[in-house]
């Protein structure tokens, strides 16, 4: 009798469920994808039903095989790393692993957070903010972030933050540069992140769980 | 011959530095407090001294005994947690680890991103958002993310996040709900949280680590 499957409630767009999409391709885990669009109707994040399951109305959310329920998609890849064998997502050294989560927070708490489509609603609904005045908001914390990254990438020789392999780092870049190629910010000044960027989306982890290869996206 | 003790850059009012000082009294670890004064002068954080250090221009900054230097507030505490004796910050099973990062990232990748200074500074100088607009914009994603705390929060029948002990969850609410006064916030749909913060306040780690406690602390 085989076990079912883990689930994933995620967006194809979500950068969030991007990673955690990522990451389990790299831990070739096997999950069943539902898709709650977030734009549609008001946002199916939102539903009662939904809410019951994940109080802050978000995606991801992951559901293991056992119905351990999972917020928060740094949360849910550190779960991964802890619990699933195959290559490891962070290094094993402590200031390596910190170093490793210092970067990824730096896009996980400095600059998708302040980016993410329910601010840009809030700045354009409740604050009255004009569309070019969105964009600029929009490019400084990227530009903020990605400048902070790029000074600390470049201290690396090897291709990848893991060596041979890329781990939690790639797993938040390459998700929020597909967004700051949507909001055409510009990239020039980070050739070491956009480098690490192409590497990463060379690799059939990342190519499956890029948006446009979900089931739920929508062709431009 | 006595090693040199780690060095913790902070600012008092820093709810990210807040943290840090919580683990390292949770964790019974000495350092040397150095202040980087966030406001004065343009603020002490992005003189060039400090951002060769660290690039992203924020607080904190720990400085291991053996040279290791790590930003993000979370990513310290988390090597904090690897590297030091004494009572735990997360549980040892991963699926509770994942919940209580998960609690923590609702603070910490949810709300206080949005509620920080340089990004009340930008809605103001940047947008031209008035002070009634910003508060408004302040204590919306302070209720967005507490009330999804309170939801998970009222699960547990423990004193603590980690039962007899407060943890990760602790040294992040702490923090938040200070800040929330500082803003006047509304604090009463969150009952739950307002008792296990004044809880963790009892202790003498969240006491000594209190931002008024701090010798670069400016009586109000």
């Amino acid at each position: 009798m085989s076990e079912s499957p883990p689930i994933l409630y995620g967006y194809w767009r979500s950068s969030a469920a991007y990673r955690v999409r990522i990451a389990l391709n790299l831990k070739q885990v096997e999950v069943e994808h539902r898709s709650v669009h977030l734009v549609r109707a008001g946002g199916e994040q939102h539903t009662p039903e939904y809410r019951r399951r994940n109080p802050e109305g978000l995606v991801p959310l992951f559901i293991d095989s056992d119905g351990t329920c999972l917020t928060q998609s740094m949360a849910i890849v550190e779960y991964l790393d802890e619990t699933r064998p195959g290559p490891r997502l962070l290094p094993p050294e402590p200031a390596a692993r910190a170093r490793s989560r210092a970067l990824a927070q730096v896009i996980a708490c400095e600059v998708h957070p302040l980016d993410n489509l329910r601010v840009l609603r809030y700045l354009t609904h409740e604050l009255g903010i004009d569309e070019p005045d969105k964009l600029r908001w929009y490019r400084h914390w990227v530009a903020e972030g990605l400048a902070a990254l790029e000074a600390r990438v470049t201290e690396w020789s090897t291709p990848f933050s893991l060596g041979e392999r890329p781990g939690l780092v790639e797993l938040c870049l390459v998700p929020q540069l597909y967004n700051a190629r949507r909001f055409d910010c510009p990239l020039d000044d980070y050739p070491a992140l956009v480098a690490l960027d192409a590497r990463s989306r060379e690799l059939e982890a990342f190519r499956r769980a890029a948006p446009e290869a979900q089931p739920d996206a929508i062709p431009a």
